[in-house]
């Protein structure tokens, strides 16, 4: 009976690798016997200020109200997006996480095993699962400094090239590319091919490319935003796409009549006005990302420039250093799944998490060193 | 440039009529002026209620955390259900709603233009929008009843037939089948076909149907629930599927790495233990029904027997009465999208509420018959 099944399944979701999460706190908390309290996650880019204190008021004055369907079409939030980005709401098409967003476009654009998406060998890596979702084809373009070669990905558009991922900045590299080679790049592609330009972490970037001006006059450029990184909303899933009116109306049938949450709309909805957070988010990043760096450097440790709130440093053996600094309570990110198994992602925590980072994080180098094979 | 970007789109999606949501009070207090507390709205079947007091508690002490991910597993969740349920952890998929649910048994198993799936006539409209989103066949099999014919269903089963659904209760009916029925069915069904069970109303059957001990013994039934209704949770989005391992192992597979949102997760596990505010939506739900069922009679409105916390009434023009209910602040259901344009479906609301539907129902009632062409 079980084979009848199995040989009913999709044969592109028999292949598909799940995705590999930053390690949960209750996880370890559960495997170690750490207390919650006790563990520092620098492991998903997450906001460690927590949420606005804007978010939490609204949340608080709302929870009555969680048995109620939320409002599908997410008229407030909408709203509030319109106004700060300055875009008419039509144009707006909200996620359950901007990773709904990508799926969405597979949805209406990508779904026959010929069609084919574009994307970064070293890209954020829902597209590629996306693509193995959908059964469709995926080509991933290398670059030799772990960003996007937007030359190679123009050149490698075919016919049967239904989508482009341009994750700026990139996860998890931190790579971003400069405003000029991206406006080019989308002067360049055909009218008939969507780019989706994956701006998740584009709040700490101090010069951000005018992506928006080219959702209003061209109908294949959509933008994906989350409120996870700055925001500080990872939990609730909420995330947006900016469109053409076009495009937008057809994401906007392709989603379930309640993707979103009511709360996570609340939230952000909030969180838009809550400028003062975003700037303290932007100062510790900052600072912590200098401080990071001028330690990778005394350590001698390679890492990658980063326009996003978090490194991606060499550290021989990513995995080795994973487990050794879990022991310790702190959870980074292995990179082995992304091809890269000789570094670890840290996102940039706060002054006191990143002390304790940079205290053990030397021990652990210490320990790789000790126990590498001569 | 339009066109190129149309040309591109899914033709599934061209043909595609969303869903239409229940009305949310905030739209109507907008549009006609009123304050939200002035308005009730029994249209989407949510606890009148609301949540329960345990899963507020909750809440309020887990929102300092909305900035960390979900657990994308749903470690606690799962391990709350597999004990409510007596069933393994390995047997349970979580969902944004267990509409989700739905849309992954498509991505796993219906994705093949010839792909068929089936259902009643009358059934729950996600199917249909899914069958149309993923651009497979669907059958909808008719029933004198406004309920599932199942021996129409078993026969309709053709070599594509890939997926069925039966909900049970249905929405928008209230109709059940009965538990002999569905056994019988379920032991004709061909090994090879998926049934998906939507059992989103069952909390409130008395004597539901064991379909549980079937996922243990076949691969090929899944259950759907849901915390939207008996739970009261519809606002947080959170659901669940019930499948053999092997099954449940692929839709796992097919969700994306963060689904359902932290908050949710840990209203859902408050509310599993509150036995108490289940009870107490049990009871006005049968006061209340009982009291409508009452009133239709005097009203001499036909209406459909419901097994769920909601009933279809038959007043003429759904359409019209809908709308002179708008005007006074009531939110009922029209059925129009569902072919039942003489019907509307109340949602059985608190003892206060039914008291001012009964109230304005006649004078709506009585202005359609004033006004209707002789």
């Amino acid at each position: 009976m079980t084979n009848k099944i199995l040989s009913q399944v999709k044969p592109s979701l028999q292949r598909l690798i799940p995705y590999e999460p930053g390690k949960p706190i209750e996880d370890l908390a559960r495997e170690y016997g750490f207390s919650p309290s006790q563990i520092i996650k620098l492991a998903s880019n997450e906001n460690p200020l927590g949420p606005s204190p804007k978010a939490l008021d609204a949340l608080e004055r709302n929870l009555h109200k969680i048995h109620l369907y939320p409002d599908g079409y997410g008229y407030y939030l909408k709203e509030a997006l319109s106004h700060h980005l300055d875009i008419e709401t039509e144009n707006i098409v909200l996620g359950n996480g901007s990773n709904e967003i990508i799926e969405l476009l597979f949805h209406v654009f990508a779904t026959n095993e010929e069609d084919e998406v574009l994307f970064s060998k070293y890209a954020f890596a829902v597209y590629k699962l996306m693509a193995e979702l959908f059964g469709v084809r995926f080509k991933e373009i290398a670059d030799v400094s772990f960003s996007h070669d937007l030359k190679a990905m123009l050149e490698a558009i075919g016919p049967k090239t239904k989508l482009i991922f341009i994750a700026n900045p990139n996860n998890p590299t931190g790579t971003r590319v400069t405003n000029e080679d991206l406006y080019l790049f989308l002067e360049r592609v055909p009218d008939e091919v969507i780019v989706a330009i994956d701006e998740a972490y584009i709040d700490f970037v101090p010069d951000p490319p005018q992506t928006l001006s080219f959702v209003k006059k061209r109908d294949n450029i959509v933008i994906l935003r989350t409120f996870s990184k700055m925001y500080g909303l990872a939990g609730l899933r909420i995330g947006y796409g900016v469109a053409s009116k076009h495009v937008a109306r057809y994401l906007e049938r392709a989603r379930q009549p309640f993707n979103t949450n009511s709360l996570a709309q609340i939230a952000a909805t909030a969180s838009l006005e809550d400028i003062q957070h975003r700037l303290l988010t932007l100062k510790i990043t900052e600072e912590g990302k200098k401080r990071l760096e001028e330690n990778f450097d005394r350590l001698g440790l390679p890492f990658i420039p980063s326009s996003a709130n978090f490194i991606l440093v060499h550290v021989g053996d990513g995995d080795f250093i994973f487990r050794a600094l879990l022991k310790k309570g702190i959870i980074v990110r292995s990179m082995k799944s992304y091809g890269l198994a000789e570094w670890v992602r840290i996102t940039i925590g706060t002054e006191d998490q990143l002390s304790r980072l940079l205290e053990e994080l030397p021990l652990a180098l210490l320990s790789f060193k000790n126990n590498r094979p001569q």
